[in-house]
């Protein structure tokens, strides 16, 4: 998906939501245990309940490789329910993955071409042969950034000798391995005012927002100071609206939550 | 496994290799292709030849994950087979995984419960709540410090303000998180002064080497400046040994090879 596409559904849909598909099968709703396949009864439940109101979706895929193989097909069959049913969707791998060039090619290889993502999330520590070749795959790179956990403190914000922090130094570099045409990058909304200085070096590039919800963020002031010109903004939730209710209208409620979260999009968007 | 049965397991077999089990469909003998599964078959084929010559066996994700579901099996049965069969080897996944707490939890659980390795690579940018649920869990971390590929320069040898670089700051600060009994760290073999100042902050932990054979690293090198007094290394070698022959004769290939890093790696023993 281009990234004109993705501004396109965006406004088409007032909508720059992206629903975490962060299934854990000891939370989902008892009725759904007897299913062949309980956790692709849920995600296909809660896709169809919020496809209206989302541009995106972001399987965890620790959620999934936790329950093994059996867990590895039903991340693969919401993969192509998406694809099939929704294709105006942004499928987004949160795998965190990076490692050395031959290595990445087949993490790449895996989600882009095996799977049919369009993105993959990537860990930069171990620099540009570990990132590179997602793009070379022709996917999307959401490179982590800021991340909005505590831990984000013990390295991110640490500043070189010339006051520039780790998360600003991903930011700058990485902008020599790929153009805001196929990298984006993770940047935690319980930090709002990080987001101006965040700007300073990414103006037009999408930014994937992870902490709006259980994690505590802000919607609004994630907006005020993070949107641009085209938005570039993609905002998850995943526990708020896919735990919102355990019983079984599990996803009318989801159904509810996320349009309630599109609404206040709505209201947001300069486009 | 304890660090003491580590050390021991080295003293006995006078041997500190790693076997990295990077074992890809397209590079097998082709004989093996027409087994159930060719990839397993290969890698009981490699370990029967060489556990006597060394002491863990490294397993790389990537190589499974981009075989789907099938890889994903032969990742299981290959951890299963040498956990039965040659239960004194020191099984790592290299997974480089880290995410939020919550999530890392979930990977945990899959390797060290469910998969049940000893180890798992860790990527250290997210901090300390994406790495201590690996801890927690009861298994070893081997967090990435140092890299062995040229992205490493990126942002692993960036000074702070202070002069301390990066790698050197994760080591530090990983010592609040984990002893020497639960972590290790990735060291690259390519940059060998680089380890007298990592044993200046990790004198006692061990440290995995990934960087020697076919990434061009040198083992007498790597001992001079890495070992300390216990060995305080494990040295990794994948496609040198796996890879040495790709007829009928790879694990007879591959037998001698091992016998050969081991026979070096003896003669460096301060065991």
């Amino acid at each position: 998906m281009t990234k004109q596409e993705i501004i396109d559904n965006i406004k088409r849909k007032q909508s720059f939501l992206c629903v975490g598909l962060d299934t854990d099968i000891k939370k989902i709703p008892p009725h759904l245990l007897k299913e062949e396949d309980p956790v692709f009864a849920f995600n296909k439940a809660i896709i169809d309940a919020t496809a209206r109101y989302c541009v995106a979706y972001k399987p965890n895929l620790a959620f999934y490789e936790s329950l093994g193989v059996k867990g590895i097909v039903a991340f693969e069959k919401t993969v192509a329910y998406i694809r099939k049913q929704y294709p105006d969707q942004f499928i987004i791998a949160d795998a965190k993955r990076g490692d050395i060039g031959n290595t990445s090619e087949l993490y790449a290889h895996s989600f882009f071409e095996h799977s049919k993502v369009d993105a993959v999330t990537v860990a930069p520590y171990m620099g540009e042969d570990s990132v590179k070749p997602f793009v070379a795959c022709g996917g999307w790179v959401i490179l982590l950034a800021l991340t909005s956990n505590r831990g984000a403190q013990d390295f991110q914000l640490t500043e070189d000798a010339e006051g520039i922090r780790l998360f600003e130094k991903v930011l700058i570099k990485s902008q020599e391995w790929a153009s805001d045409e196929q990298m984006m990058y993770v940047v935690g909304a319980t930090q709002e005012k990080m987001f101006l200085e965040i700007r300073k070096h990414v103006p037009h590039h999408f930014l994937l927002v992870p902490g709006v919800g259980a994690q505590g963020g802000s919607l609004e002031e994630v907006c005020r100071y993070g949107m641009n010109a085209q938005c570039g903004l993609l905002v998850n939730s995943s526990r708020a609206i896919i735990y919102a209710d355990t019983t079984e209208t599990f996803a009318e409620t989801a159904c509810r939550e996320a349009q309630k979260v599109q609404q206040e999009m709505a209201s947001y968007l300069p486009l």
